[in-house]
């Protein structure tokens, strides 16, 4: 009998914004792999270290800071035979993804290696989305507008170019995109409309308007929400 | 002392997947208000109905099935009294939401109503977008996909605008709509890079190609997913 491979949204940070779906097959897998930087520590255990009761085999899936392709790839064909090990020795595997796996996760790689050789099942999760949104303190998106999830790694041209004419927009994966981002935003007169937000619903959020960002102290885990009504928030 | 209004995200369907924080609050307050039909059950009662012990006030805000936008607001005045009233003697109020309660819910016009007056807690949910992707067992949006949310209720010339281009799309509100939203998306040659998904994680979820779709039996809770790999997609 082999093992199920698990793809466990975890929720956006608050280790409370676990799903008791996803909390019990925490508990009851014998092992738990995750992202983790190339030395320290991983958020995505973090979030959930408060569930953990500690006698779980864990594998930390180590990604090297590089932005080239391949070291990256080489470490999910790593991680994809190590976790396919305990699955074909019968284990359940629960890998841990920030938010939900689906939403532009990096559990995409694991799945695309081992779904078709192993059962899968996916949990879905709170995603950063919506927790931006409840850190904003309000709707995302409402009625009849058109939301669009542009990621912060497109060029200023092909990110001024998708801005136009719609009403609600989320920009993903900010980090040492900022400066290129926020000037496409002054650019188009959407500053005022625009609020960034950092590390949703962890202690150390922050929601904060365009000007009063510092470009060099971006993280990776940030977003910036813009709305056609977003003059009327009160940040 | 007042009371807290909680907007409670409680997930997409399946009663585990509230987060253990919505749970928590729940279970905790004297009063619970939820959307529900003009007659007949409320789906967000349904969802959290084995997570209710069964001595809590109930406040159905019921909602006559009409297109007018008057008779709605009217029962949102009513149900931001009714509620404001709990608030007011000191009890904290929780209003279901299916979902997420930012993200395209009806808890927003009670929050627009109360938001000035009361304190407010929102406390995300697992949002349809993802729970469909879990149905569908494919990701939703990845690397440097661009990601669209188009209500369904768009005219046949917007989506058509909208759709041109984008590499993954969610049209939402399917219901009585899906016959305009299939014939746009024929026209564009997408019929077969998209999936419709129905009632994600509850029991009577339903996932077809497009061509299996009975336009006459689609509820408002279904969503059509598609994607420029969708091609790929083994269903």
């Amino acid at each position: 009998m082999s093992g199920t491979l698990y793809g466990l949204g975890i929720g956006p940070g608050d280790p409370d914004l676990i799903t008791i779906k996803a909390l019990r097959i925490l508990q009851a897998v014998p092992v738990v792999a995750y992202p983790a930087p190339e030395t320290g520590d991983s958020l995505a255990r973090s979030i959930v270290s408060p569930h953990l009761n500690g006698d779980q085999q864990e594998i930390p899936i180590r990604m090297p800071m590089l932005s080239a392709r391949f070291p990256a790839q080489a470490v999910y064909d790593w991680a994809a035979q190590e976790i396919g090990s305990h699955l074909e020795a019968g284990s359940d595997v629960a890998v841990l993804c920030e938010g939900d796996p689906f939403f532009y996760g990096s559990f995409m790689y694991l799945f695309g290696r081992m779904a078709a050789r192993h059962t899968v099942e996916v949990i879905p999760g709170v995603s950063s989305l919506m927790a931006c949104a409840t850190t904003l303190g309000a709707p995302l998106a409402g009625r009849n507008d058109v939301l669009m999830v542009l990621p912060a790694t497109l060029s200023a041209g092909e990110l001024t170019e998708r801005l136009r004419g719609v009403e609600a927009v989320a920009i993903i994966k900010v980090g040492r995109h900022f400066d290129k981002v926020r000037n496409v935003l002054e650019a188009l007169g959407l500053c005022s409309k625009a609020r960034y937000v950092e590390h949703a619903t962890m202690p150390s959020q922050k929601l904060l308007s365009m000007d009063a960002v510092d470009a060099h102290s971006v993280p990776y885990f940030s977003m910036i929400l813009v709305h056609s009504r977003g003059d009327a928030w009160r940040v």
